[in-house]
């Protein structure tokens, strides 16, 4: 079996670790337009080999683990170029833009689009993770584009690497994950900026800052390569959820300047429901 | 030596343990409002003796761990009843107005104002842990105005303990905290309120949300009985830190919206700036 992994970083990189373990004849290539990032994956073990697109007809999966934005591009460039047989796909946290770009592909039932709920705030090659993708959920979108056997394929693959599979219309993907994905790192992102810019003298910071901080902004160390080009393609959405964020926080200012404590009280006796609501994600993905 | 703990709860509870542990001589009493939690911390070895305030008299040092409003009345209430070479200390995460409180106190030379700058978003004796305090911050506001003899005391446990010290007046520690500990815990509150009032359907919020989601809302998960009295008593702060985190979030939306996404790209990138700051933190701080 040839996989071929495009985009060696945290998220590449780590399928193709996972791949290597679980199927011990596979021989996984490695393609990136970084050939720093390519000759570290190969350095490390992460990749058997290097190559490049004009190797793809010998592909038997490929995986396309690149910015959502290239993967516009790459997508339906890879869909050109592989064997009616091979099955092509990718991992990024957006889905209805590149549902969309293919979905009039020649190719299309060689595709398949996918979302590991998985990661880390590190990327590169020297971010990837054995068994990063265990226990957690993996989101496929248009399920029933995709031919039978190559969805089959798909899902050997995820079941022994360990992933919860939920099929959703990509729609409903990206409006959800708007809320449980993106909106963190915004706030994330600008609760980061916020102290930064106040807190001038850095060293203040690092001596008052707890692991409550350290976890709370934990987001806003992740790559803007990625990010950027997500908010992007998520954008009606992200706005949608920083508009309700914003409001609940205009809220509990106002409730804090009314002295009204028996609301903020409230307010946070509500939330911390979430407790229950987390309880199963706590364990097994929280690193 | 007699060390009474007053609140053996999170803070109190774990450094109970921590004392047990470091002085083995030291006999430790528990005084708690909640004779559940009193028990339990006698069921778990947090505490040796329960005792009640009538015994104070006989205590070396008094260390008052419970919400910040029933501080302001407690540690008044305490120093009137303790000999004259007895340490009482607080462990709260405000300082401004504990200090205010009791600067006339015929005993405020028995007293020291503290902020270890420790713990999770558990709380009650079920949540102390051995070890919370090693490699963590202690702030220690007006040390000028304590005892030289009880401020050695008072350095000997928090060194026992693994702490490093930061003298800061009680106005800095207050604005400061705002910033790096009060801020991040409404940015998560309010983070796990837009997302439960979206996602009516649990279930989907479960199945989708990652690692990312859970760090970031895990302080949404803290105790209101703790917090809103912080908020309280930190209102002038955390107000004006809530107007720049939400003026910060209000201009990300505005670059999404202008589709200025090279800006957005440089937000994050200027924000990752973060990573250096907390280097420090992650290893020794992040649970």
């Amino acid at each position: 079996m040839n996989v071929f992994i495009i985009g060696v970083g945290l998220i590449g990189g780590s399928l193709a670790l996972d791949i290597q373990k679980e199927f011990t004849s596979a021989t996984v290539y490695g393609i990136d337009q970084n050939t720093d990032h390519l000759q570290k994956a190969l350095d490390l073990g992460i990749i058997h080999k290097k190559t490049t697109n004009a190797d793809l007809i010998n592909a038997d999966i490929v995986i396309i683990a690149i910015p959502v934005d290239v993967s516009l591009k790459v997508i339906p460039e890879v869909l050109d170029q592989v064997s009616d047989t091979c099955l092509v796909l990718d991992v990024g946290s957006t889905k209805e833009e590149i549902c969309e770009i293919i979905k009039k592909h020649p190719k299309r039932r060689n595709f398949l689009a996918t979302h590991p709920i998985a990661g880390t705030e590190f990327s590169g090659p020297n971010a990837a993770l054995t068994g990063l993708y265990k226990g957690k959920t993996n989101i496929i979108c248009e399920v029933e584009k995709t031919a039978f056997k190559l969805q089959e394929k798909a899902l050997d693959i995820f079941s022994k690497l360990g992933m919860r599979i939920r099929y959703m219309d990509p729609k409903s993907h990206d409006k959800h994950i708007a809320y449980v994905s993106h909106l963190s790192h915004i706030s994330s992102f600008m609760l980061g900026k916020t102290v930064i810019e106040k807190e001038k003298n850095e060293r203040d910071i690092f001596d008052m800052a707890g692991s409550g901080f350290a976890s709370t902004v934990r987001l806003a160390k992740s790559s803007p390569a990625m990010w950027a080009p997500i908010f992007q393609q998520n954008k009606e959405n992200v706005i949608e959820t920083l508009e309700e964020y914003i409001q609940n926080l205009e809220n509990f200012k106002a409730l804090l300047e009314q002295d009204n404590f028996s609301a903020v009280y409230a307010e946070m006796e509500n939330t911390n429901h979430i407790k229950q609501i987390l309880s199963g994600i706590q364990e097994v993905k929280l690193l």
